[in-house]
């Protein structure tokens, strides 16, 4: 083994991931080396302070705080980029593949943005960069994407890809809980962050589904491209009307592809309660994807953390050096990109749950049948429940049949400016 | 596009599964020769009667009963076998790999039983041989414990993966069928076959299992290495208790790995009912894959079926004809099977339920309770339910603790030499 070909690695980053990463790289040596053929040697870790006191057994002597003595470094063939967010990661990859380094990095934010960019400069670079872990944590999706789906057209991807909103929905819906009173839980254990707005307003699952999409449908799709809405409006009582409805509320990011056009959005959902994904809970992540020929696939598992994160980097990094010590050389060939249009929220068919709370007086629910029937929303059916005689409002829950999103907000402005109409509580969408 | 190389293909079995991989590489033509850079062309389909009417638009001239007009012909450069079962496929894929041609089948049977050998001739013949399609049908399993998955030593294996006995559990659980009329249901929607033995008794499922187990473990574990054992003495009262409890009775194939041992059997399980596993109905498959970094995962799917068993199969002939026209050279590093015991089932230890007739008179328990006990069985609960006065028996079910199976097997005996003990109805192993 000693005689092995040495295989340069520099690791920018050492935080969770960072520090997972660090640890698979020095436990997991010999298995390293075996599966790529020579030994990985880890050379230099870029950390922000040097001083900083850590717990990965990582030699200090292999921390720098610039980011030249890994991009300057010769005898580094491979970057492990797991800094997180754009700047300075963006720039640092790019000058890894500029200077003819492979990259494996887990920065769904950079590759969400910039994939096309530094996929067109590592291939004129004549290197790669692979990002498994930037989706899903540890879970294989873009590799059976990229290669064992490769016979299907791809048509609807259906994803719970960020763990803290699903931790938080699980909480809310199990338990009763408050979106609030959820969220503090998910921060005291570590699920969301201090600033937790990236995941609770589904930015951070937006990323995600930019990769995921642009994968499955050999087309680009950029964050810009997709409708994102969070989920910090949800109640309590939507909750309690879901399961009176046999629904569960989650946040799907979802894409679908059909005749050249894509959509793509990330917002609460109700689906059925007997859907497998209704059934994901916790911090768990799950993606559906559906095939012309394999149909209905899911890939369900961590969708972060230190260690899953570390074996999506890791696998990266083998294939990455299998590439550069076994001589493989990867097959070029794929189908090229297509042009796709994305089709915009406003032209989405779907159906629609409808809370709103409204004078306690005759007539009031035929004003708000007529302005939906106006416009070619059809009832599929009505809570209504007793009145609050305090207030002299009632509540009232519409299901619709399949209706065209704008049709259905020009609707909601109508009944907005209704004096019967006290308040619109939520308006959510229904899949499946 | 028209001056490619053309890519020689011959489809051995023209069945369902033949059926529709003949399909998916006529109506894909284009999408498969851009993604492997040259047109496939199917040269020949080996059937049993050319002379059958069939529903696949495949051109007549190509079919042939003669296998030797396929294995003997030099342009064809990929063989693809469909046939199933043992023989005469084995002896077909053997002389295709010696004659230089690579191969793509979905023969779980011969693989599992035979994949080493053919393993070392492809090698030998610098040919390669892909099944993908062998375990789980289109569900991407084999490549990403093959790829995505090499960073983690995987150490459980929990599948269904027979979808003909989850459809029969799927009813019997739901609908309080009895064995018999569930299997005929399964019958007659084409989910089992006339002689359903080879799912029902579990072997189809221990297949899938040792190729499962072969892959993730970096070992070989060979048919013979499986306990196996069927559906068939399930009862519906068994359902009921098993609801009664909290669990679902589900047939699982199940491998696990620690300290160079292995241990790998099929039966029926009881897991608890919040497992995703227990909620995986009808003919799906999922298969749940424990990894030291990447903690639990799950790859659910349809297990079988024309289309998503031609998904897998067209996957890999893409990965093959890349190699062939796009000069890919495979990495051959990878790290070296490791020799591991077998452990046999009689040093499981588990949980276990149990459900007895026995005579309702005083003491009776007592007796039982000092059986397990004698050999270190310890009972976790009872259940005793009223008296039948007109057999003057009672059903008794027990739920242990952790036992070892050669204990648990002995009780077994033992209680069935006492006079008081009617009947041991079941007795099911628990896991989770």
């Amino acid at each position: 083994m000693g005689a092995k070909r040495r295989l340069g690695v520099g690791l920018m980053g050492l935080g969770v991931v960072g520090g997972g990463v660090a640890e698979a790289l020095l436990n997991k040596d010999r298995l390293l080396a075996e599966e790529i053929g020579c030994q990985p040697e880890l050379r230099k870790v870029l950390v922000r302070d040097r001083a900083k006191r850590r717990t990965v057994p990582v030699d200090t002597a292999l921390l720098t705080a610039d980011p030249e003595e890994i991009l300057g470094d010769a005898e580094i063939e491979i970057v492990i980029e797991v800094i997180g967010g754009e700047r300075p990661a963006l720039e640092y990859i790019r000058q890894a593949l500029l200077r003819g380094k492979h990259v494996v990095t887990a920065n769904k934010e950079v590759v969400a943005k910039h994939g096309a960019e530094l996929l067109k400069t590592a291939r004129e670079k004549g290197v790669s960069i692979l990002y498994e872990a930037s989706v899903g944590g540890g879970i294989p999706l873009l590799l059976p994407l990229h290669r064992s789906l490769l016979a299907n057209e791809i048509t609807t991807i259906y994803a719970i890809i960020n763990g803290t909103t699903n931790y938080i929905l699980t909480r809310m819906s199990g338990e009763g809980m408050s979106f609030d009173v959820a969220l503090k839980k998910a921060q005291e254990l570590g699920y969301a962050e201090a600033e937790p707005a990236n995941d609770i307003e589904g930015r951070d699952a937006a990323y995600k589904l930019a990769i995921l999409a642009t994968v499955a449908f050999h087309t680009i799709v950029r964050p810009v491209d997709i409708y994102c809405q969070g989920i910090s409006r949800l109640c309590e009582v939507d909750f309690r009307y879901a399961r009176e409805l046999g629904y569960e509320i989650k946040l799907l990011a979802i894409a679908k592809q059909r005749a050249g056009t894509v959509e793509a959005r990330v917002h609460p959902v109700f689906i059925p309660r007997e859907f497998l994904l209704a059934k994901v809970d916790g911090v768990y992540n799950a993606v559906q994807i559906e095939g012309d020929l394999v149909g209905k696939l899911i890939f369900y598992g961590r969708g972060a953390g230190a260690q899953p994160t570390a074996s999506a980097v890791i696998s990266d990094v083998i294939e990455t050096g299998r590439a550069i010590c076994g001589g493989e050389q990867r097959g070029t060939q794929s189908r090229p990109p297509q042009t796709m249009t994305i089709r915009p929220i406003s032209e989405l068919e779907t159906r629609y749950y409808l809370r709103m709370s409204i004078a306690d007086r005759p007539g009031v629910l035929a004003q708000i049948a007529k302005i939906l029937g106006d416009r070619s929303i059809s009832i599929a059916s009505v809570i209504q429940k007793e009145a609050d005689d305090a207030t002299q409002s009632a509540e009232i829950v519409i299901m619709t049949h399949p209706a065209r999103e704008r049709s259905v907000q020009e609707s909601l402005s109508d009944m907005e400016g209704l004096s019967v109409v006290r308040e619109v509580g939520n308006l959510i969408r229904v899949e499946g």
